[in-house]
């Protein structure tokens, strides 16, 4: 059974954890200084497929079936997935896991989606509910812009702020005997301190994290000190920069074991990213490959793994709207 | 602690049930047949608000903030809220609960939310993850028209086979030690059987829903016969009749006590709605309302609740690809 401990923070009994995962990278992520670790990098950003929503499906198929392969599993050995992407309507993981023909809960979380998705699954695991979940998500650049921003052809230039959506897709397999535990979860509340700027992300989602970290340290009395990494997202290097001074602002320090997926997975000078690396695929690619496996190989024990998102739509940013940021967060650990 | 029975049952103990419900319409759907059944009905479809996406966000906000006062409660007192709508990134659920502070995971299931949201909250409180946790959906007829057809302005035709997207929107609340209880669910999959009419939803849902209440019943070992009712969302008087179709097929026949919400909300003949009412909010509202309140009178007391969903996105549509279509089914009992 779960529990819950202080406001807002479950603590799972230990059952669910993450047993496989695989984390799929596009040619500019391959590139880049942990292109090494993907479990499969496409050189060809289309996937040989006619579109770019088309190619972005491509990568959760082929997240899902290397995920198959990886645990020696059949379709039907998965109860349910959890999924999620940033394109309208999540068409990425509705047109890339059709074909498996697995139970679907479609998941909405913006770039926090990896995070929430594992989270759901681990507690589907918990209760009973299935005895294998999968968690995936997905991002890609080209569809990301069009959809977001401008059409890529239209070659507009990039703020200081803006940061790169990574194409890539991450997907995990959550069961019961996995000696990679989530240990405890703290879902996210909307944070909005009333960014306006759609180019600067990391500054709309910063807030949001400092919020479910504080809450998670409260909840459970626990420190920096107690973690060998505290993983954010996608909040880049502007994003983290304003998470730590929130956070030094209410006592709390974590500059020290702090790292982001959107700084990590980009050569930020060298790669002209700007302020790092977002999107759904971000964390998704980076914990699902390099962070899994650092705790496979026990170099990492504890870890806090937190997954930020930004919940507007060129819509409601038309309409004058502030950008809503959430934040999930998982405890990890490797026994 | 939840059970898996068959090859895509869950068997929850009993502990999760609804304790309270909120039913939300707009003034077509207060002309119709379960006008006098909804809490709230606004008479300005534009909710006083600037644009008709706000106005979906005010449908979310009234329906969870008077859930909380006829449950005697503050904001504080919900763990988790699991909400969603159709509109892209899901801002209505964003913008609509941003201002409540409780911690949320957004839900993507298209028509299908009023179901997914109910089960996986229910998970969450067999789990113990959490002890109350709120299902929340919307949709909204001109926020929807404009983003997946036309805007409303160009006055464009409808299809005989068109539905009719309720201003509507649902919550309940899920806690222990209500008599309203979440028995078993049945987690859809997706099932696209090639339909590319954007125009007939009904058809593209149907199948889905077919397979869905197919495998329940198989897992279950139960027939339609064991049901007060068998309630579909929002296949409409199209897709009622082909689920029919494809359920006799397989010698399954439920016609006797079939209902479907998108055909309960309106005079079909009378409020020129040609197929019926389809949205989130249809289901939403109508099962957070009417049928609700006759589990609530023991008029009912074991339901089969199956809401479907479309997982297109106009974008998908334009780039040549049929319509997935999804069905998850929830097993009430009134005790």
């Amino acid at each position: 059974m779960a529990k819950r401990i202080g406001e807002a923070t479950i603590e799972l009994s230990g059952k669910a954890g993450i047993s496989q995962s695989v984390g799929i990278a596009g040619s500019k992520e391959l590139a880049g200084p942990l292109g090494q670790y993907f479990d499969i990098a496409f050189k060809d950003d289309k996937l040989g497929q006619e579109t770019w929503e088309k190619a972005e499906s491509t990568l959760q198929t082929t997240a899902v079936k290397t995920l198959l392969k990886k645990a020696e599993l059949m379709e039907g050995d998965i109860d349910v997935i959890f999924a999620g992407d940033l394109l309208n309507q999540c068409i990425s993981s509705t047109f890339g896991l059709r074909e498996l023909g697995i139970p679907l809960y479609g998941q909405y979380g913006a770039c926090s989606t990896m995070a929430q998705t594992i989270a759901v699954a681990s507690v589907f695991v918990e209760s009973g509910a299935a005895n294998r979940a999968a968690a995936v998500t997905s991002s890609h650049f080209c569809s990301a812009e069009r959809q977001f921003r401008l059409p890529i052809e239209y070659g507009g230039q990039r703020t200081p702020t803006a940061q790169w959506t990574v194409t890539g897709a991450g997907a995990a397999l959550i069961e019961t005997d996995s000696q990679i535990k989530v240990k405890h979860l703290t879902t996210g509340r909307i944070v909005d301190l009333s960014v306006k700027d759609a180019t600067n992300m990391g500054a709309a989602m910063a807030p949001a994290a400092a919020d479910t970290i504080f809450r998670y340290l409260r909840d459970t009395g626990t420190t920096a000190f107690d973690y060998d990494l505290i993983l954010t997202g996608d909040l880049g290097k502007i994003g983290s920069e304003l998470l730590c001074q929130l956070l030094q602002r209410q006592g709390i320090e974590i500059g020290f074991n702090h790292q982001d997926c959107g700084c990590l997975i980009y050569d930020i000078e060298g790669q002209d990213v700007h302020a790092g690396g977002s999107g759904c695929g971000c964390c998704g690619s980076v914990f699902c490959s390099y962070i899994m496996q650092r705790l496979q190989r026990r170099e990492l024990n504890h870890i806090l793994f937190i997954a930020t998102g930004a919940l507007m739509s060129p819509t409601s940013s038309q309409q004058g709207e502030s950008i809503p940021g959430i934040a999930h967060l998982l405890h990890i650990t490797a026994e």
